[in-house]
């Protein structure tokens, strides 16, 4: 593990640095000449791995970040007049600065979800206006595994998504820039929950599991691979020194690096969660199932905190605080936060 | 220097490795937890040598790569229905997967130039559209430093293209891609051919001068700062883990470190160009002004050639080949070239 | 009025023909020549038609149909990370096509309402994430006059809605497909609830009042002015023979005909709806304060009904139909319906 | 023929009012109720028209303009990565606003020419960039009939381009705001410079014929007719009131009245050119193939005559200037613009 500080940040998994493997990984590929944008023997190794763990028809793309990664893969799957559904707090319709409306010129189909997750019945009930020329026809049903809360998607509930979605001749794409937390948290193979659930494009985040910059977009339909390497130059997303991006991810990819840094966020967000037991007036907002621990928080308490540790309010207005732990953060961060949470309480 | 392969490619700077002072930088900012999105104090850094560098109003803001400098700094002097004037051949207009009109919607009014280099009365004879609604809108005029044909503008030239623009309301952005390299020829300062000469906005290449992934795009107009940081979100240039970006960055405004490399791969162009003489029915194409060398070469030498180098045609029917060299170019990856290019054509 | 069909249609005003005074002024306006786009003495006359009714400083933009309208309205005031507030039903989020997300690139905030009509608090509660780069930003708020479920603002909730809008310092948008007969349920003034509300750019609909094929954009921001005619050229919305469709604007601004014709369909949808007092299983759905009536009717009736009449189930599953009238509805077209109703009720 | 206007204008068949049938057609659909958007008596008649006139398989879809035609037309078949071929005075690319940049977010390839027209090796040698990620691909090759400098292609010469095309994998669009005169020109049907010819999508153009605001665009792979109403109506280009355009264009299609009106705009544009012989510095600068007669004229003499007539110059610096004329123009007008002429250069 990298040299810890003090205090460790509960913001992110993005204030974490770079696992140490990954660093050695773009160091060891800066051997000599390479050919660029991704003609390079590192960026074959990585996409062989994502054949490996994803299946043979699945084709890996690196890019440069999750945002990108959303916007190349939605790209592949809407024409000029279509839209996407996706649960009202998906990372594309609240966090990435109206990127699909701009670039894709989408319109997203939000929906209000209990816990972050969309039913199938979400879909269906938001097809009346398919064939009514008056309306953005909808072609693409989005889901983050991870969600935005901290929650998981069983295969199943993935599955029977990937049906409604297919039956009524849509698609389904799933941004998984922490995909690792949840196989981690299913005790599943990345496999099971993309692949194996129908999926039809998918994202596999890389950075927040301990990487410097680089996500995959993997597409799982033949027929829309073509199209990739297009969009992705255009879409500012092909790193021309590619071997460095594609080394990271085969790093995480290799001897399940992922699921040992993922399995760690996970084992300290619960640890977090469970410590939250007895605190007076603090409780989970949402269910503890990666490394994400939502808790509702007396005011007075978050002001406290917040002048020692670093995090975010998630909805201000009802006291609900996100706190995330990352593949270095340590037992004793966690402790000293607990300990911390407890006497703010109390004070 | 790294260890070096054999036989260095001809093909790119994109081709070359990560210099070590840039790789040492990223791996000494991976110390513990830092803020996301910029918020860190590398990024601090790196804003305060783009101020040392380029004049106090000098803002600097880092990206992913050398289109997305361009896209983002463009769209901060676009409106919906504005014009750029160019070069025909410039990068934006010719190898960006027309990033430029989808996503900034823009069009391209592109002017043929003879090396690559537009002239004041290239601008002033392209306006007459100026306040017809029937035609999109000149707004922008976007030159190259370098060039793509390797050849390089005057500070004189800069700043009478940065009049002509400024004179009829139109701004002046320079896609710096291979900037270093223009001022390591010109024998001036970076602040020479950007700040001082008129430019309103530019980019700083990175990455091809040594760095892994970063480029920055520079604003010299204070009006246009405060849309950067949205810009560049939506234009998924952000990194997360910025810091190591922006030590990147830094690394290569610490100690003239771009300079060292830009004069060195200048030189290694200079000492190709040079061993062309007396070389049958090889020329120069373009004058050499950079790491990059034009040359007209017989059809059959150049597909000797291509079976043992890595290099790219310009333009095949006029049996125009481009030749770069790079940081780490050895004056013996040059001298083996031109041996083989000797035989090449003698044989 | 012309001659009338039977039985006459209530899905729309879009039904109903064209006025023959309109008729009359596009005949009138075929005189020989006139210079294309806008340069003829019928516009002329048209713009000062709307300084004459919404001010001295209103700059009116003829254009070819509402969805239009709204685009090149709207374009005038969103940059390119901007967001528009608007009611969840409104009609560019709904019914144009997903215009508003690919033409302007633009993220719609939308907000549920209770009558279709959005309050000051609705605006307020949704710019927390103003100055935040990872969010779009919050740049106008846009309503519907009459509203799309048949309601009107009073002068007085505009005003409102401005101070809000402007106070955060963003624009308010109005979208006046039918503001004619919002001024008619009101008896005020056009210039009430636009110019003398503080709306900045709004729509003047004259297609469903009763022309062939002409809306209004009206701006009374002077700064937004000058943008107009590149964004309506180069958003299709400029007709070459451009007399014909000012010709058919200043009808309806002559002798105040826009009134008349509105006063009457807001008339025939007060006689509809007070002939629904009694009619079993029937009720109103919202405040009948134009041209539309919409009504709770159970599905057996609405059924029989729909096999001898035009006009449109607004929300099937919860049995709510709407019914319009125009400025050609008759008496005796209003109570035949309800004849109609009345037996399909009771059979 | 409508009551003239004097003196006539030369500037554009633009400025010429509507033909007395397609008024009387207009007033003869102003019977009582008719379906909205397309769903009426009258649409379904031009439709039928379209395939009478241009093949079975040919579907009309009724638009506003002809830059919207044009944006409709050439969205049926373009990706997000895609490039048009078309010459560099092609309208879209000239006199759009930069509509197809902006609104299709697509590269144009624009190609000098001679005369106005593409040649298939103007298509072949701009292939070069197929299939390289980096560069927009060409997709579409779209030409005027008639060109924007007047002149025609012959049917073969249509049939070579669509060849060239279709062996690339690219589709031909064809703008055709003035194929009347074209067809008129040629002495040949609509049908064998369209269907017969091989192009894929083309625009018919009414409101420069006759009409008051009417425009085709006609689809002839079936393949891309689902697409049309939705693309149709998010580009703006959806009448409400359709019936009133859609009988416009039956009116131009009924007894040859679109070949009646380009006949004669024609022959005056002939009589035009036959009378500047022998008249002292004026020459025609492209042969006369429609109603547009371009001619180089002195600067002295043009200074003159636009004191008396509208006209205007399409490149000042070399003395071009373009004479349009209507189908309303009377051989006394040419007579008498003649009469100008000859007393301008004498005087």
């Amino acid at each position: 593990m990298i040299e810890s500080t003090y205090p460790k940040s509960f913001a992110s998994d993005n204030h974490a640095g770079v696992h140490p493997a990954v660093l050695q990984a773009i160091a060891d590929a800066n051997r000599g000449d390479a050919p660029a944008y991704g003609g390079d023997r590192w960026t074959a190794a990585f996409e062989q791995r994502v054949k490996d763990v994803f299946g043979d028809h699945a084709e890996g793309f690196a890019v440069l970040n999750g945002a990108g990664a959303n916007i190349v893969g939605l790209s592949l799957m809407l024409g000029r007049y279509d839209a996407v559904i996706c649960p009202a707090d998906a990372h594309i319709a609240t966090h990435e600065a109206g990127a699909a409306e701009r670039l894709l010129g989408v319109k997203l189909i939000t929906v209000p979800t209990r816990d972050g997750k969309l039913r199938p019945e979400d879909v269906t009930g938001r097809l009346g206006g398919l064939g009514n020329h008056h309306e953005a026809q909808p072609a693409v049903v989005s889901i983050s595994q991870v969600t935005e809360l901290g929650t998981c998607y069983s295969p199943d509930e993935i599955a029977a998504l990937a049906e409604a979605a297919h039956a009524a001749g849509l698609r389904l794409h799933l941004d998984g820039a922490r995909l690792a937390n949840a196989a981690a948290h299913l005790g599943c193979s990345l496999r099971a929950i993309t692949t194996d659930a129908g999926v039809d494009v998918f994202s596999f985040g890389g950075t927040k599991n301990g990487a410097l910059a680089a996500e995959a977009v993997v597409v799982l339909d033949p027929g829309l691979t073509t199209a990739v390497p297009f969009l992705r130059r255009q879409s500012l997303q092909l790193a021309s020194k590619m071997r460095f991006i594609s080394a990271q991810l085969t790093a995480l990819l290799t001897d399940d690096l992922w699921l040992t840094n993922a399995t760690h966020a996970n084992r300290m967000a619960r640890r977090l969660a469970d410590g939250l037991t007895g605190i007076p007036g603090v409780s989970l907002a949402y269910p503890v199932q990666s490394n994400a621990v939502f808790a509702t928080v007396p005011a007075a308490t978050a002001q406290t905190l917040l002048r020692q540790f670093l995090f975010h309010y998630w909805d201000e207005p009802t006291g609900v605080v996100r706190w995330m732990t990352a593949f270095d953060t340590e037992p004793h961060h966690v402790d000293d936060f607990l300990t911390a949470l407890h006497k703010a309480t109390t004070s």
